[in-house]
């Protein structure tokens, strides 16, 4: 029998298996548990998306355009617009989810053995994506200490070899919640200019930011045009994670036509879950307004009862909808 | 500014864009034109799928599990017994599309430098998937004086390296209409026993064979269990091929464990298209009786209209809903 590829033997397994066992064997002694261990938002979608599709008239469910359709870019770029993001719908590749918008980049940007340096912790999933596309991860480490700030730029030096090809942030961070400020986005562009990298910045929690403070993406900033790359998903921003809707936000026209190249293999995003994603762009804003608060009441929780316990750690999260904390192990 | 991967240059375009502002021009100059250049069938979606989808009651849009759920791979395996491919439902990986399935299967078999040996003319896209996972696609040449029947076996054993992983067949063929008979099926089992490699099928077309002509899955075939992965989508079955739902079934253990870790890293295929895709196992044999109809009064008609150009040959698809000819060019 043929035996399958070292690529695939080095594909990691998702970790929250590993996890799974341990609860159901508690569940099994009488222990209530919380899984905290998924992304997967309880939130509503927002009915104008819901909508949209149960009221789809749709006699043939035909192909999309392979970078999505020029309506839904175009409508996309006004949102990307209205959050300080000035693109054009040239500047976007949609994608099977935020997923595929991280494959399609490594993709083009990478060849097999080169580097990617990331902020430590960083969503599992890179690793696997990074596997699938041949790519080596080089973790920089952050620290609950300071909240998983940006590591010092002169970390960030020390890693740098001539198979790095980019620094890839989340930001806010899944899974720190650590949002980065304006100071720390400068000074990684500072770096991705000297050395003359991509710097891809996966935003898919970007209006989930709280205690008044604000995002900025890496788009935003002059003369970083040529080097960005942004992620984004509409999966926690909507709670549509089963629609699979990403895209790809970049200035640099090789990029994106490199990227288009990918998509175009690939054949098309899926036609219904786009239909949800149009309709969603005009979710109104009270819709965010009621998510945020009822995630800062949650977190508030999460963080107060969490500080009770005896040895327990917690990095507050200004952003996104995670919490990380580090537990003294004790002997009981 | 950073330029892209060798990768990423790599990649191929859509060769059907090319064609694009030829047809642009003529149509500018009066003439009709009909675009015979890409497999969206005009024909309409089975009802049952698209109701499915407009009754939904889903007030979160949430992840499907990675794999598929356990409901539609149950339900799908049925239709695989049906359809004399003994399969259960964990035999089986849901992807988006056969696009994501070719993508999960290349990664799962193969290193950078590995050989596929493909039946040449090939699906165009299967040399984009190959060079986005570093694959080296091998052609071997059939030929349109018989309407591309599978290459002499002899012809495969020259082109066999240490390096080559898979043999990769399309079967009912695109681009060719070809349909590979029982006796082929058979000797391509030898060559990949004997060699041991993987035998791959794309078998997305199962359901459009005629004159009376049968299909014959390598699934079908004992002693092939270890070595046989079918590539399979809703696409075309159901004329809905903007679902993006396809599947990976082999009766490969460990090759299907590896798949799904490919499956997990890109958490879920779109949940609406999997509503569609299980509803769609309820279509009536109707309509597969319909479609047929259709399509071989579609072949004969145009067939008998390009055998009457000077220079024209045909090759008479035997399934699937295309067709190659071969042109000898002449001055006019």
């Amino acid at each position: 029998m043929p035996s399958v590829s070292k690529k695939g033997i080095q594909m990691p397994e998702s970790p929250i298996r590993k996890l799974v066992p341990y609860a159901e064997d508690a569940k099994k002694r009488g222990i209530n548990v919380f899984h905290l261990n998924i992304g997967q938002p309880d939130i509503k979608t927002p009915q104008v998306a819901l909508d949209a599709v149960k009221n789809n008239t749709l006699e043939t469910l035909a192909y999309a355009r392979s970078e999505g359709s020029e309506e839904y870019r175009v409508k996309l770029a006004k949102y990307y617009v209205k959050n300080n993001i000035p693109v054009t719908a040239n500047n976007l590749v949609i994608t099977t989810g935020g997923s595929e918008a991280l494959l399609f980049t490594m993709g083009s940007i990478t060849d097999p053995g080169d580097e990617i340096i990331i902020p430590e912790p960083f969503y599992a999933n890179y690793n696997g994506f990074s596997t699938a596309s041949g790519v080596t991860v080089v973790p920089v480490i952050s620290k609950i200490e300071n909240n998983f700030a940006l590591p010092k730029i002169e970390e960030f030096e020390k890693l740098i070899t001539p198979k790095t090809k980019a620094i890839l942030i989340c930001n806010p961070g899944n899974p720190t919640g650590y949002l980065y400020s304006e100071e720390e986005i400068e000074k990684l562009k500072k770096i991705v200019l000297k050395h003359d990298l991509f710097l891809i910045a996966d935003e898919v929690y970007r209006e989930f930011t709280y205690d008044g403070l604000t995002h900025t993406s890496i788009l935003s900033l002059d003369g970083l045009e040529g080097n960005a790359i942004v992620i984004d998903s509409v999966s926690k921003r909507y709670s549509m994670c089963g629609a699979r809707i990403g895209c790809i936000v970049s200035k640099n026209e090789e990029f994106i036509q490199t990227a288009i190249k990918f998509a175009q293999a690939r054949l098309s995003p899926p036609t219904y879950a786009l239909i949800a994603s149009e309709a969603a762009l005009d979710t109104p804003d009270s819709y965010f307004t009621d998510v945020k608060e009822e995630y800062v009441a949650r977190r508030n929780t999460l963080i107060s009862e969490l500080e009770k316990i005896d040895g327990v750690t917690v990095a507050n999260p200004k952003g996104a909808f995670l919490l990380r904390c580090s537990i003294t192990h004790k002997r009981f």
